[in-house]
């Protein structure tokens, strides 16, 4: 929902962060991830996955308790391939253990068909499947917090007060690994029968834009506090 | 993520669609949607349930597939207390059976906080338990895909062919019940701890808006056509 890139982050130095050079590996579609449907969608580039997951700012995060499925929105972050989720400690949903599927969409306009039928949605999305890793090391604790806060909010890690140990203790860091992931993506124009084209209807995309408003500052704001530039120039 | 009502639509005759008078049942917990984390964020009026719903473009539906959850951005459509879905009959999704969870989310702004602990994401999101029901009446089925395209785009059920015997067997529709469901809120300044108030840090809400372009006609538009008012106005 963001055109905004996340800020370049260092390599943390944990062992456990890859840091290879995930670019260089395709997207190897699974049995799940492989698409059955509307396969001209898929895309296999890695970077493709990356930019649809840099652009984005909360992601859809999909747990199984008692058997059932829950969706959660969420924020999150990433750092080479490797996506950080976060909550609190006691969340049932970080509880729950298991497998996950994370998924980050963005919706760029409404594809007018002339038929029903052929109305659809101009996007972009990637669905992530793995078992989450808990950050137990500090480290890269602090790096999945800095990930997921510059995600949310460029230039936020290095402007705010940043975590103490209380608050460290409190938040629940999650890693998952972008091995498994798919794209899929819509754009362009409606896809009409050839038999509609005739017809006396308007056929097109309505796009769909999203923008940053003015800050709206803390009503408890020391007065005299600018909005910095990271902010205002977002 | 659009401020867009759906158009008001009659009561569909099928008996199977709830048509009692359902804003005036509040939105009952049940264990799933009883809010364990942040309770100040949670709303109890089905009205509030109803706008977040009517104001969203696309839900993210949970499955549960082969015992792993899997999470798909779709349309989705509501008439009173029935959400819609809809999708390929062919739809692994969709076949898979079982309970859903259908999560619709807007982000409306980033909460910038005077420490990173307490930044936040200012947003409305429902979420719905249930096992939907396919819809096997035909005159049911046209209502859900009325439904749908008009939550979608509204005005061009009126303005676009109409779906043909084929293209209705080809579709599925989902019906799925309002009955478990809850709705959580965040929204206004940061909540910032009361010993980082005075720090010389800026802090408030950098909003996120949603709006509509200009409508791209398709390249293959026959010369003459107007884009209608329905679209021009939305």
């Amino acid at each position: 929902m963001s055109a905004e890139q996340i800020a370049p982050v260092s390599s943390s130095s944990s062992a456990d962060v890859r840091t290879s050079d995930p670019a260089a590996a395709p997207l190897s579609p699974s049995s799940r991830t492989r698409l059955n449907r509307s396969k001209e969608r898929a895309r296999f580039d890695r970077a493709e996955l990356y930019a649809v997951l840099d652009a984005g700012l909360i992601c859809h995060l999909g747990v199984v308790v008692d058997g059932t499925p829950r969706v959660i929105p969420t924020g999150y972050g990433r750092l080479g391939d490797t996506l950080y989720l976060h909550g609190s400690t006691g969340a049932t949903s970080l509880r729950a253990g298991g497998e996950v599927c994370v998924t980050v969409t963005h919706v760029d306009g409404i594809v007018l068909a002339r038929s029903v039928f052929h109305h659809s949605v101009n996007y972009r999305s990637a669905m992530i499947y793995g078992v989450p890793r808990l950050v137990a090391d500090p480290e890269e604790k602090l790096t999945g917090l800095r990930v997921l806060t510059e995600q949310l909010a460029p230039g936020q890690w290095a402007a705010a007060r940043r975590p103490s140990a209380k608050e460290l203790a409190a938040t629940a860091v999650l890693a998952l690994s972008l091995r498994e992931a798919s794209v899929k993506m819509r754009q362009g124009p409606p896809n009409d029968d050839e038999e509609d084209l005739a017809r006396p209807i308007w056929a097109g995309v309505l796009p769909l834009v999203t923008a940053w408003g003015d800050p709206v500052p803390d009503p408890l704001l020391t007065p005299g506090i600018p909005v910095p530039r990271h902010i205002s120039e977002r």
